[in-house]
């Protein structure tokens, strides 16, 4: 009598534990519809991104366009009445492309086929007038070592490597081939080149050169580099399979200038239970020199500010202090991020997670998670209240850059994973501009993020 | 004893069973490995859909684009060698659009705007100098019936009623709309009115009219009806709102001309075993009167062709007769997928299985099936082998309109679905160009049918 009395309360116990639970379940599954409905409805995010590629335009580090964007990004959270808006100090390089950059391809004495080209970001100038020499080309770094140095010394060394069009993300093909643009001067120069030049990072074959940044070892003559466009890597790789003895010739004015102050901008919600706790949604702010930093990440800005603004439109009270962060300079010395998490540390503010957004704002397909196996369990158990909304990859993946050194300070990192088809077809190009993006893929993205900011604020993750 | 002998039997067995399903796992799951690489890294389908666009372009059914599509398409599946490719006769409707198609709201006594407008396909023309007259503005029919007749009488309807943003599929959004385009006419014709025009069928505010089939309901009074831009929608609502007198002007000169005989193109790469068995892959191959098509359906014809070629290209030796077929007047008819069927009746042809597609080029997601439970479990025993390219939704949604006719043949039906946050930025546009094709995602979906062909092929539907 005493066992079935037991079993009885057990299963009333239980009966009450998974009622609450479906109960739950069902009040999440209703505020996340809300919060996707109001996105795809009545989302503002699409026209905050055309103003800020329109408006801002491009905004490298260090330029007027970069405080420009502080200065925009901060005046649309206050607009928009979060509670807290400041900027956070932030010391970055100060690179700039210089005008006239332009490279050929000689033929014969006199002809010359000029080819798309664009500095690398972080490189020296060529001396002036440009450099003209001898090309030698490589897929990889062991198969420059193997030359002879006498034969390298004095050439421009070619990177030829393509992206490996066969794997399905894209930035896995990025990752296997993204070396030859960070390293490959110096490992150029550690031979003796004079130059280099690299097959822009994307698996579109076209005109168009793709940027990024590129880092001198230390102890290595500095020597300059550029990007060449896919078709001209192809064209040039031809024409020295048929005449290995064809010079190329490239000249930028690129420069290092002094540091410059900037900010990070963070707008924020605060918290009713535990505001000194906080949860950040975040982008990075700063794109490349062209174009208008539309997928790169304008995308994720403005999707951590509508994350937030969408939480507040339905009316929610967040437990946790929120807020979107907008990082400076993740694209050439990722100071932001690291100024943020400095900051973090010295207040001793607790980050329970941090959202970033910076793979471009196409249709999202799920989060990546760095954390405890525990925490991606947690986050895991979630999965059905996404996938109505396309959303079936909960822990595939990292992270982001930006967010990247919260993690030693205990925080849960999670990575907005989209599409990736698409992404390096703009990527560090002039062409990643405001017409690339779609408006639903982006409001998408924003509730997304939203409905993970409001999950994690309820639920936390312990 | 015995028992354990026993035991020792089934569970060796098993054993051999699993070893046995495990090693047909590996073969196919290279061999699909083999269909995906070869089509990012050697897929011919993106040129195809390039020439079928620049060379060819729109190709609404009767048109000259359309018989130069025949021969275009033809031509393709000669070169590349398929055993055998050959016409159908198809006979089909000849709507054509006209010259000078124009609208615009009247503003006053002699102002007016100019909004974008076009006809809707099977429209009737405008008498000479168009339509003005006052408009009535609905969201649906109910609340046109409940209108007093004498008020709709002589005027034009104006339907309304946005495609629903918040629905996460837009073709579940495009279906809660397409009502209006495609009877709103004859409804309207109902009360009296005297033309009609609809909202574009996109969840974009822009410029762009988008057309597409409508039918006039027999016993009802024909009248013309186009359709106008989403903005021009927004801007005539708003105009009503101020002033209920507004008039609406639209002038169209379209015309149905007598039927005209064209083609089914198919091409086939005859079977080992079963060569009287068929599965067939298709695509529409009439396209809407301007743009490219290249979405709807240039997209599908490719891939259609290119997952043949994939196999045959990776040396599979078909059980089955596999059949690319190009189906003509999907858009205002479904003339092609009739005859289709009615030859594959007449023949006696078995089809085990037919897949379409048709809902964009864009990244796949996986296939609507429309057969028996034990079919649907048998595909989705496969899921495992479609995960590693991000296709996760095997069961979702139904086949296509040019295959429907092959269902009460016993086919089993699958449509391959794509993402669908873009397709209705361009269905039925002037702006459904080829620029709006991305390469990796189209070949990402012919690699997808190519391996569902295969594995029907190799296991069969039973």
């Amino acid at each position: 009598m005493r066992r079935h009395l037991l079993a009885l309360l057990i299963s009333a116990a239980c009966a009450h534990h998974t009622a609450k639970g479906q109960s739950e379940y069902q009040t999440d599954s209703i505020f996340i519809r809300k919060i996707f409905n109001t996105a795809l409805s009545d989302g503002k995010c699409y026209e905050v991104l055309r103003d800020l590629c329109f408006k801002v335009g491009p905004r490298l580090s260090g330029s007027a366009g970069a405080a420009k964007a502080v200065q925009y990004t901060r005046n649309v959270m206050i607009e928009q009445q979060f509670d807290n808006v400041f900027l956070q100090d932030v010391i970055v390089p100060h690179w700039i492309r210089g005008a006239k950059e332009q490279g050929w391809i000689v033929t014969g004495k006199t002809g010359k086929i000029a080819v798309p080209i664009t500095a690398l970001g972080g490189s020296i100038s060529t001396p002036k007038g440009g450099i003209t020499a001898q090309v030698i080309e490589v897929k990889n770094f062991q198969e420059l070592r193997e030359k002879d140095p006498a034969l390298v010394k004095g050439k421009i060394v070619f990177f030829n490597r393509p992206m490996d069009p066969t794997r399905f993300s894209t930035f896995d093909a990025y990752a296997g081939a993204v070396d030859q643009r960070g390293s490959g001067a110096s490992e150029a120069a550690k031979m003796g080149a004079i130059g280099c030049i690299v097959r822009s990072m994307t698996t579109r074959l076209d005109d168009i050169p793709h940027t990024g940044s590129m880092r001198y070892a230390s102890g290595v003559p500095m020597i300059p580099a550029a990007s060449v466009s896919t078709n001209a890597a192809e064209l040039l790789s031809k024409t020295l399979a048929k005449n290995p003895q064809t010079k190329f010739h490239f000249q930028q004015n690129c420069e290092t200038l002094p540091d410059v102050a900037s900010h990070n901008v963070i707008g924020e919600l605060r918290g009713a239970a535990k505001a000194d706790h906080y949860i950040v949604v975040g982008g990075h702010l700063d794109s490349w020199d062209f174009g208008h930093g539309a997928h790169d990440d304008g995308s994720g800005c403005v999707q951590s500010i509508e994350s937030l603004r969408l939480l507040r439109a339905l009316g929610y009270k967040p437990n946790h202090t929120l807020r979107a962060v907008m990082y400076m300079n993740e694209e050439n010395g990722l100071k932001g991020g690291m100024a943020y998490a400095d900051s973090a540390r010295s207040k001793k503010e607790k980050h329970l997670a941090a959202i970033e957004s910076d793979r471009g704002g196409f249709t999202p397909l799920g989060f990546g998670i760095v954390g405890s196996a525990r925490q991606k369990e947690k986050i895991k158990s979630w999965a059905k209240l996404f996938a109505p909304y396309g959303m079936h990859q909960l822990g595939v993946g990292g992270g982001g850059a930006d967010i990247g050194p919260l993690g030693p300070l205990g925080t849960t990192l999670l990575g907005l994973m989209p599409d990736t088809q698409r992404y390096f077809d703009y990527h560090h190009a002039p062409n990643d501009t405001f017409d690339k993006v779609n408006k639903r893929e982006l409001e998408l993205g924003a509730a997304a993020m939203a409905a993970m900011v409001y999950l994690i604020d309820k639920y936390g993750l312990e």
